[in-house]
């Protein structure tokens, strides 16, 4: 048996001010550490060992990422940062307060953009200038719907996440809520539609379970 | 010009009950996490923008090094973990209180164990049985001479971070006190006899700074 654990960071300071992030590289709460701590307390009762850790290339993650590998004692291990596993890019909603953009955009078109799969943004004029995003030139994002944010993600999980499984080696994923929503749907094939009423909440490990086809056995969630 | 930083761990609990420490893992105390942060701060002020950080499989290292890259704001950038950035293995001396090992072995032996090149302390029987050194096999040491530290240093020096520097890419290395003398050792040509004398602080950051031949320009504590 081989498992997969997708974790969503703790608690930031833009989850915390009901703020828009995507790129945003916002800090977590002391809450969302704590919540960090308590996520990796679940996963070492679990007594997965874990060969790889992915996460993105935004602090709320990667700091989950670092507390929970010293909390199960794997820290030593090799942590893969990605891009690819970077939020869902809000585009010009960036920053913005969720209930502001309901006053100005309306409910119905903010619910779209928060909840389904195509719906896009509004775009950032420019790409950031971020040392860290250089090296992808022109396909930056200035704005992602869900799908798109899916696309750029599924390289990643078959090239760098899938084989490791295959090879019988358990992985940790520790991101956000809209790649873990992608990457959801990717592995239990949720519609487009359904993908709506998927949540991921912060801090909470979600398990799968594979056979050696990277077949689901079974899902867990720890709390 | 290319910048290489390298850096001691904050004080580990050995560090502050004088114990022989080498690969058994021991956390930061209060005081190292404090001297970590100490040491992110002065690697600030340069502005050094690093493409990598290289640090060892124990997690007074792997703290220190987290702890660094959040506070310069380079947290995303890849982290490599290698045993060959492991302090010295200290063999049977391992726990070892140092005043008592003066008392069992003289001042003299003890002084050469610590700080001659190639004195080997008392081996251990066996090897560890550690998950994250099976890959080792044979090679695993059971306690190492600086001279054997140094061996098994230098091929990631030459593989891993000094064609990085070539390619004019600024590197940090957060490692251990006698990992760091073997491979100041390297760096400076210093004799076996003279690295008898060298010593380097918990917490306090040695800039390197090269041309493009890999010829040393540059040397400065950050204090």
């Amino acid at each position: 048996m081989t498992y997969l654990v997708l974790l969503r960071h703790g608690q930031s300071e833009a989850n915390r001010d009901n703020v828009y992030t995507g790129w945003s590289d916002v800090p977590l709460t002391a809450q969302g550490r704590a919540e960090a701590k308590r996520a990796g307390k679940l996963i070492q009762q679990t007594q997965i060992q874990f060969t790889d850790v992915h996460t993105s290339l935004l602090k709320r993650a990667i700091t989950t990422a670092d507390i929970v590998m010293d909390q199960i004692q794997q820290d030593w291990l090799p942590i893969h940062k990605t891009w690819r596993l970077n939020e869902r890019h809000y585009g010009a909603l960036r920053g913005q307060n969720k209930d502001e953009t309901r006053k100005v955009y309306g409910a119905h078109q903010v619910a779209l953009w928060r909840r389904s799969f195509k719906a896009i943004p509004p775009l950032l004029k420019a790409t950031e200038s971020d040392r860290r995003y250089v090296e992808l030139g022109d396909i930056e994002p200035r704005g992602e719907s869900l799908e798109m944010a899916y696309n750029r993600l599924l390289p990643y999980w078959t090239n760098e996440v899938a084989p490791r499984l295959l090879d019988g080696h358990n992985q940790l994923v520790v991101a956000h809520g809209s790649t873990l929503r992608a990457l959801i749907k990717y592995l239990e094939e949720i519609s487009d539609e359904g993908i709506d009423g998927v949540e991921v909440a912060n801090g909470e490990p979600i398990v799968y379970q594979f056979d050696d086809q990277l077949k689901i056995i079974n899902k867990k969630f720890l709390d």
